[in-house]
């Protein structure tokens, strides 16, 4: 292994070199006329992973290629493990914010400025560098790796599904190991072990067969707006708890370990306030706000809609209302579940007056790896060891569909292992990583395979 | 009076052949193409109003001009009452569904069908034509009479506010009589003795700065469309009655009489369910539909805005949240004094983690004319003269803004003795007016004169 480090670095500044070239390519997934960027861009990965001792492949879909590439293959099963990222990236307009051009990479200080440099080209070239320092010292890697490096992560990952589904056979992993979130700060090296999922629905309530006269009408019917609102209203209490029967009862407790590690995270809830915009927080009693927003379920309308919305008035009583609704699910509630006692509670407190009709997705199951598990375990100590602080165990509030993809059609666990900082503008202009970072990730990436095996 | 009746029997035929001259002018007031029809059409009816022995001017307005036509002259101090009306009509569109061209006047059986045989042409024509009885059999008329008739009320009467302000000096009545308003049927001759007033709002809860990321956030901030739904919610109890204190202090309980009144009305609960299209009928607990609709106050919301309204789902919090409302009220709540209790009961109730919002407009106010006064008391004789039926006394639910200026500008209160039937089809293809009902009018109109004076 000291050869592995020792290489990784006297040789950061020719990776970041390469980093360089990468990042050159507008591989912007979302724009048509860079259909041919992200084909060079998924060459030149081709090219780099043959050069540095993989065998790499493009597998063509109806997309952009997705590209595989592995570690030589040797005799006897070993542990195998799975490296995911994206060579795609999001638009870089608008232009005008840019201090320097999205696709001409800046080096300010230990920032490295451009389009895609955090998300995600940065951080899965942190993997291949330290696969290199493994095949370029000529050190035992302990495990076969797959790099798995897809074109539409940025708008979708539409062909990432069926192609893991054609492959499932094939594509047996023993974890897949995704860069690809964040860390809260350069001394808080992270492990995020919990997702949230979703359910969705939408809920209209129809009452007169047309708008009414409120004049001529009002009083004698239902109003659908004011209906809606009461149902709504009665799916959240006092406590700011969900009242759907039985939302809460798969909820995996908070356990004090975790309460630990999420109050290690920076920033109050003053800040957050500030942050948001807001007069006064508010969720559910008993909560931080880090906890309501990550470890907690929750009922959210997205979009209310009902009779006239222009200027001035319209006394009318409107035939329908409509909201949309999304839910936040945590470890272990289940989405079709969830979906079910939510429609029922709905029927149930829904007013005779008015017609309820609801149309519902499928939903995204949430995502946890248990924190004292041996793989956590495993990255939790590679992580402290290239960072050289204490990691933190993080959730994320949102879902990655992909996560979810792995875990359905593999069967397979991730470890989401980001080495993005809050700062770094993913998404927006003036996107940077941090080149602490890549080497730390390097580092990490190199000491993950050693603990990973020895969990094994 | 037998030669004033006598005249009216023996001239009907002539009558309805001028009434379809006056229909037959497009007088379109939506329409600015149609601002040639409306300005020959008030020449047409100076020119008619001086042929019966009126006499006539027109006054221009910043719109269309208003018509005043008066009686002759008498020595000495008489009662004088207005007659008010509109020439303008509704547009006529879809013209696919009229059965016979609108403004080609066709007879079947005793429906006259064109536009504006209802709403207005044929109710104030009624009126004319029992003056011109008066005027060439020589009776003697016993009051004063002016007759307005504007041409920008199916637009909204903008000129006619300022023109009564203008003038209020010299445009003094005992009591204004408009037909304008409906009977629920042939043998069930009415008078309109209550309107419901009006109060509008619109409320905005303002939570994030911007739409939020119900991932990363959801379950940390308020979300600002459940605020308003539970805001709103609280509006409204389990009996259907408004929360705001003090909503119903200056509500006018609804007398025995007036009961007895609104249950000779035709039609049941389940008809008018059918005929709203809604499973089932809602209102405040205690109160029939019709005394609903009339009687009582109501908080309707007229629209709902927050958030995504479009396609499939978008999972955000809103950063806003919008309702349209209007209030409708009764004698003697005031616009006013319902609007800073509103006020003050949304502040009252609306939770600290939004910011609320309200802009409210001035209001009109209900209106009610003392049922068992002498004025209504001399109409009713005439109507029940008029049509051999015993006339009802009604109530509707919208209002007539008119009938407030009228009160508030030259202090006079209106007599509605709407001639026109339910199925008359005002504001819809087909628009008709029944000729029974035309004559009805012009005998009521006649008898009314005398009736009025003896009240005074």
């Amino acid at each position: 292994m000291k050869a592995v480090l020792e290489y990784l670095k006297t040789n950061q500044s020719r990776f970041v070199d390469e980093l360089c070239e990468l990042l050159r390519f507008p591989s912007v997934s979302a724009q048509p006329q860079h259909t041919p960027d992200l084909h060079a861009c998924a060459d030149w990965l081709v090219e780099h992973c043959r050069r540095i001792g993989l065998s790499a492949e493009l597998c063509p879909t109806p997309g952009h290629p997705i590209m595989l590439a592995r570690t030589p293959r040797r005799a006897g099963a070993r542990p195998h493990f799975l490296v995911y990222g994206h060579y795609d990236v999001q638009p870089p307009e608008p232009f005008d914010l840019w201090n320097s051009p999205p696709f001409e990479p800046t080096i300010r200080g230990r920032h490295l400025i451009a389009r895609g440099a955090a998300d995600n080209k940065g951080q899965h070239f942190a993997h291949l560098k330290a696969v290199e320092a493994y095949l370029k010292t000529g050190t035992d890697l302990p495990c076969d790796l797959t790099f798995l490096l897809e074109g539409e992560e940025e708008t979708g990952s539409a062909s990432l599904t069926p192609f893991l589904r054609a492959r499932r056979r094939e594509l047996r992993y023993d974890a897949v190991v995704i860069s690809d979130t964040g860390m809260p700060a350069k001394n808080l090296p992270a492990l995020t072990y919990a997702l949230r999922g979703c359910a969705s629905l939408e809920v209209t309530l129809r009452g007169p067969s047309r708008d009414l006269h409120s004049g001529s009408f009002g009083g004698s019917v239902e109003n659908p707006a004011m209906a809606l609102c009461q149902l709504l209203a009665k799916m959240r209490d006092a406590k700011g708890r969900v009242t759907i029967p039985g939302f809460y009862e798969d909820v995996v407790a908070i356990t004090p370990l975790e309460r630990k590690q999420l109050r290690r995270l920076p920033g109050s809830e003053e800040g957050c306030r500030r942050f948001l915009g807001v007069p006064a927080l508010y969720g559910e009693k008993g909560f931080t706000s880090t906890e309501r927003t990550t470890a907690r379920p929750t009922f959210e309308i997205n979009g209310l809609t009902s009779g006239y919305q222009g200027e001035g008035g319209k006394t009318i009583i409107p035939a329908w209302a409509r909201a949309k609704i999304t839910m936040r699910l945590v470890a272990d509630q289940q989405p079709e579940r969830i979906m079910k006692a939510t429609i029922a509670w709905l029927k149930q407190l829904c007013p005779r007056t008015v017609r309820l009709e609801i149309s519902a997705d499928h939903g995204a199951p949430p995502y946890l790896v248990e924190p004292t598990g041996a793989h956590v375990q495993a990255a939790l100590r590679s992580l402290r060891a290239a960072f050289r602080h204490e990691p933190v165990l993080i959730r994320e509030g949102g879902s990655i569909p992909i996560v979810s993809d792995f875990k359905r059609i593999l069967g397979v666990d991730s470890l989401l292992l980001g080495l993005a900082l809050p700062d770094d503008n993913a998404h927006s202009p003036n996107e940077k990583f941090d080149l602490d970072c890549f080497a730390g990730g390097q580092r990490m990436s190199a000491l993950l395979w050693q603990e990973l095996v020895k969990a094994e």
